[in-house]
């Protein structure tokens, strides 16, 4: 569900670190109660001249763009929810001395399958069971 | 309209089988009555390090996202709706033995252009033309 | 803020080109008001295997996608600024003979960050701060 899209400069960051900075947005939502498997995080590797901030050239900045599904922050949370977002990315951008952004976007719970099956519901005992297997399973009848 | 975008893994598909992933999505829009050239599909490719499932490297996994602008889907028709993309996709993910996740989000249809034309309405005359012929041509007077 | 997503066939653009591509961009939000590091676009350039229109595969074809939060347009302004989209893209779509589609989605304020900070309100005096100093810099107290 949430699908993460990073766009970094070319060799911005090792294999190694990708897999960290994985595993700490993971982290975040399977905090929140989310099944692993859930998040799906992308590096989009650019060089310089196709990826511009004010028209200029960039090496060093790093564009987050993410599409949330399973859960939708009430607006209040929203802003508690971003200070969560930063201090997970924070080891990865900020104190890297790069230049970052971020935007958030909810998409239609009832446009989404995981693996042909549409998910249980928020905090229901089928995404609990969807947490400790880590995988999709069928939960209800019918296809 | 659909914006069909596909992450997987490099060397997922040849360029034979992208093709006829492409036409397998095109038939369903068209079956729809819309315009083939409405369907536009492109596939990223991402080496395993750049592309985390659960904060693990992925070398076995289809992501797929889709901005749907021409139609919107009524609430009550999600369902039946993924039900035929799953259809669409399945020789494509799961008879190849891939995991995957789909979601769709709906954009507005009045920030929308084709070859800089404000594309006629559902089911109008002109939409019809278009099917026909294929290619976005002007249909009302002005720009 | 404004995201954009040029999606184009591979060379389709110089890197020159691609920076009077982002200039113009630029300039256009930025006679709206806005700062112009709040303008971000990425170049993603595709063989034609992989960019399919219709269930064809397309080496002439330019699908740009943008994400648009700091400003939100009244549905009543959505063809006029379509228009101006139109007009700033011409040279390097419609100009060139090559096919193009665009659409704009509108993603909500409050899940937007730039560098660890939200962004100030529309056409406050912190945003013209912005606006001059051209980066992101504390305007509130807090985080």
């Amino acid at each position: 569900m949430p699908l993460w899209n990073v766009y970094c400069p070319e060799s911005a960051y090792s294999a190694g670190e990708k897999k960290e900075f994985a595993q700490s947005v993971t982290r975040l939502y399977v905090s929140y109660g989310l099944p692993a498997f859930y998040v799906n995080m992308t590096f989009h590797e650019f060089p310089a001249e196709s990826f511009l901030v004010g028209g200029d050239p960039a090496d060093d900045f790093v564009r987050i763009w993410i599409d949330q599904i399973a859960r939708k922050v009430p607006e209040e949370r929203e802003r508690a929810w971003m200070e969560e977002v930063e201090e997970t990315i924070a080891p990865f951008v900020r104190d890297r001395g790069m230049r970052w952004e971020v935007h958030i976007d909810t998409t239609p719970r009832g446009m989404w399958t995981v693996g042909g099956i549409v998910p249980p519901p928020e905090n229901s005992e089928a995404e609990q069971r969807w947490v400790a297997q880590n995988k999709p399973t069928t939960w209800y009848s019918g296809s």
